[in-house]
């Protein structure tokens, strides 16, 4: 039972590899009546795309989209909406050396044992390129989001290798090529990544992505609850080794009478949870940390085996992002917007009818320290 | 959209409150002919069951499952499998005072947004008695899964608040109530957790869970990865606000020629992946870690509000476990275990018939270091 | 990948075995704040028992429903309803002359195929005592419906082997064992049935369910259209070989001006569609006909094999339902209403805000000729 | 939720409007290492698409099928295969004057209230156009199945309006373009099919399609039996109305002495089931009956409403096919395909193991009666 379809109301399938033609995704369930066109998509897909500094690879795609149904006179009509992505920068011969054997940290042998077979250009499915497709349908859940609950989602890179990045301003992250939420750091980071990529090597990063404005009560216990579909949503992402909700590892060391947000009639006075309880969202801002691993293509030799399994040495060349942590933020932007999208609507279905006395009270102030 | 069944192909439906007649599950999809009685069932029940050491709640509960359905003659038939295990120990009373206050970090003020209603018996469906049916049908899949794949699953805890427990030996686990896999160390976490009960505060845990003897090539990508799936289910636990896998967070410092797996015709040389690549298995260990937070219960007063968002003080009495991450070293292997055992299903409906030249090769040496 | 869980958003999954210690099922995504008691749900299943008149099989039954959980003070919560029926009269012994033969027009032996063994106790799973399950949960639907759109469901027997049965008046039906809306045919069909067990033989009949104050724009096309997911329930029903909605194979011979059902501002001015229109309903009655097969399981001597393909001759003895139809339009009834639960919360989720300046039309008048 | 994915193992996720820019769909679940090209599915293209002879729609499309992705060298590699046919003839002025109203018998209305808009153009989503991608897709499905199962399908028409054609020999079926197992009848389908155009109406027809060559053992019980979704599948066609398996609505008067199939040595003596029992597979051939009601856009004054709920009259001119029937014949046994393929794999997810001493018995002998 293949696995490309995201969501369960607000159902995302994703197609492509990497080297193919085009890539894409069939979006299934978007409400009717929402404005959409493709100037709504582009901005976040352009956030995204290879090519945009010295710091990502250099592969150069245009990462086009284009509405291919669903949409009449400027409005979802309630039908399937198909995306579509042509690539357009496909150099298969970059990858003719990796046919035979296998990348230390790669897809590419875990792939090969599944399938008996696997797609050599440019990792084929296992691409990060597959990740378009998905910034492209987050980008229609963010507005969809945005209108009817005044949700708004925000990244940023918190971490790039040993560099930890303090929390400057939001206003900064648009500025810089690492999505650095302070635009002083920005320099070291720049020199960092100009030494990695001379050395050959790669590194990790840390991202954190959070939602604003959240609605109460999204999330489906026992299992759907929204905490463990957004750790499924990230852990899905590619490279991404751990994720955190909240305090997240912090609470190993944390007691009770810590880490328990208190409440009061105005608002929560801190938000320790990262906005969900019990699976369920509380108002307050979901937070959310994701680690990302260093590339697995890299310069420097690296001991493997071939289809035969003999031993041999793996060196990759052709272009490759030395940190796939710097393309990282809208994608986890895109996954959460997706997983809250998904369950405003399954709330609706159940609870649509729910009505309480008392208005929800207020998320932690603005002011509060976020991670 | 409520979201009680957990799985694909080995689907587990979960039912019942903290408070209620009964608990259970049912199992749709277990493979037919898999010898199966209470008897395989009941022994990780008593594992996960309260009461068991003066550290953990002292509800008495058997927890003793009875199969209703879909074994004849003591094989499963291939019909669904449905498991009950009668409450009884509901001191309802205990209760009383929480009805119309939200104790802070508590999934109370959630449930009651999202449903217009709560049920306050004991936490009702939010009560970690609930993980109890999991842990009965997670057995089912280890059952299937050693006899089918020889793949065990082995969990532990690694930290008890500020206590790092160092690895000793997996015979040790057994042995103590706090499934530490170090002898040495357990009187140091008895002096600890009795502190903490007289405190009237709770404290975090942090458990290690693997999977030994992994089958090569599950996991669905683009989003039911293995490891996607495992974040779903850990994260899914009450408690939990972080999961890892393999190196985890500890991959943002690493370097792509450190992080990356060398592969030898001898097998894998280290497991900083923690057995999953692209999101499929590569026959390593499965190797996940994940964090879990204090007790919301306390004795402790904590500023609160009540339903007419009227400021209070909460105080929780009744029985609680100070550390909720004690018992959950059997429910993270039996949700790893169901994960594990939905995917082999899924693999084998896709690829069943895909049969390579060469056979996998090994996982790390067994005295490789462990997490 | 087992199939015991029907629905997508109001989901019922159905557990046990005609002959082991309990059938029932679990509800999951009931909306919360629904009023119910066993007593909502023990009529219904009190009109599908068996034993109650000398036409159907005399196994006794009670059919006594608990609810297990997902209702407090009396309210839904919104949380899994687990209903449980215990068996108490399973004479097994009658069947012990099956074991090892297969019942011509039986699942005998396509179960053994499939699963590689068979409950031979009552038929296992395959017995259409597993229908009972599913009558009480489409009692819970059918409340639902009825409080939040006024929907009634109202099936009735339009044929019993070769006698058709005019409809006289809706009181009729609970009036007499066979639901005949027509009191005046009761005495013949008495008479037909006590020949046919005489004989030992046994036969079909025709049923036709409808739901009347339907809301207006359920169903998702493509696949999930209003009619095929009706008919997927209806097919699925023990027995069943057809299916049709409005006039249903009638069409093959209608011309489109006869047709297509005009509208008019006082509403439809026929229903030739049964209610459905490109997958989605109009607002008028749904009109659902379904055909049902004699018994497999008869007195006369049959031609069959045993398990080493061996020939034989079978006779079914112990109690059986002469003609299954009998007992059907409870259980049809109850798997309408289930589709139509579905659909209403399928609907409101993506559809919840849509809203027209004018409201639906009518269906056609009560007075319209009815199938 | 919307219902554009059909199938659970093997997903087809379908796309497009009648008018939009493109149609087609995503195939999740292939099994890799099938051989695919576009001229594996053209062919079952072809024969349904529109222009073939003057009694279909003359609107001109080559529906020539492009693959994007799933498919490398000539190998399916189990990742998606997506498929998309452009729309090249759309005289979107044919349709202007129904902008406003809505057409007796159409979808119209329906979608309208609903969605609150719908596409205009061409029927939009309402448009059997939609059916393509998914014969496309079962000529995937179709290969699959012939290569590990042996199974092929074969449908006909079996009746057009009052002529019912006698069923005559396989090898007519390709030769004209009613899809009629008779040659000697289709000169009178001809005059019948020129005098309804002429009269500006509509007319119905039914279809037969089979499975020749089936696996035993698919079906999932208790909701997923393989007659269930068989019929969720039929249903789900644009403009079917009634669906039968084997003796369908003749089950109403049979005898069960007449009607189970009698098991020999030798194989089934007859096959009244339509080759499923208790909604599992027994080996003999699926036969499959569907009722295809007349077009509801015709030529001649119907009475209807506008978009004010005001009386009108609406005449419906454009490119229509006076009888959906005449193509319908490889969309049913696309569906079909589609139906078994998808069982095939879930009975090899949970009962792939299962192995018996004794083979399966033959299905009824090849001379025998077929509807």
């Amino acid at each position: 039972m293949s696995g490309s379809t995201f969501g369960h109301l607000f159902r995302v399938t994703n197609f492509g590899e990497s080297h193919g033609p085009a890539i894409g995704c069939v979006i299934d369930g978007c409400p009717p009546g929402l404005a959409l066109a493709e100037s709504d998509i582009q901005p976040d897909l352009d956030r995204r795309r290879p090519g945009t500094s010295r710091h990502v690879t250099q592969r150069n795609e245009a990462d086009a989209v284009q509405i291919l149904s669903g949409v009449c006179e400027g409005l979802t009509t309630g039908t399937p909406i198909a995306l579509m992505i042509r690539n357009e920068d496909q150099r298969s011969r970059d990858y003719g050396n990796l046919l035979d054997t296998f990348r230390p940290g790669h897809a590419d042998y875990a792939y090969w044992r599944k399938y008996g077979a696997r797609d050599p250009r440019g990792g084929g499915r296992a691409s990060a390129r597959l990740t378009a497709p998905m910034v492209a349908a987050g980008a229609v859940a963010k507005k969809w989001l945005l209108e009817h609950h005044g949700t708004r989602f925000v990244g940023w890179m918190c971490q790039l290798g040993e560099i930890e990045i303090a929390f400057d301003a939001e206003s900064h992250i648009a500025g810089n090529p690492f999505f650095a939420p302070n635009a002083g750091i920005v320099p070291r980071l720049e020199a960092y990544m100009d030494e990695l990529r001379k050395s050959g090597d790669s590194c990790g990063a840390r991202i954190t992505v959070t939602a604003q404005g959240m609605p109460v009560g999204l999330g489906e216990p026992l299992f759907d609850k929204l905490d463990a579909e957004i750790a499924y949503a990230m852990m899905g992402i590619n490279a991404v080794k751990g994720v955190e909700i909240g305090s997240g590892f912090g609470v190993v060391t944390q007691k009770g009478s810590e880490h328990g947000d208190e409440l009061s009639p105005q608002g929560f006075r801190s938000n320790h949870s990262g906005g969900v309880l019990g699976g369920i969202s509380t108002g307050q801002d979901l937070v959310v940390s994701i680690a990302i691993k260093p590339t697995s293509s890299i310069r420097l030799p690296r001991a493997s085996i071939d289809r035969n399994l003999a031993p041999t040495i793996v060196e990759t060349h052709g272009r490759h992002d030395p940190c796939v942590g710097i393309r990282a933020t809208p994608i986890a932007e895109a996954m959460l917007a997706l997983v809250v999208m998904d369950h405003a609507l399954r709330h609706r279905a159940q609870c649509g009818d729910v009505a309480l006395p008392v208005p929800p009270i207020a998320a932690a102030a603005p002011g509060a320290p976020r991670r």
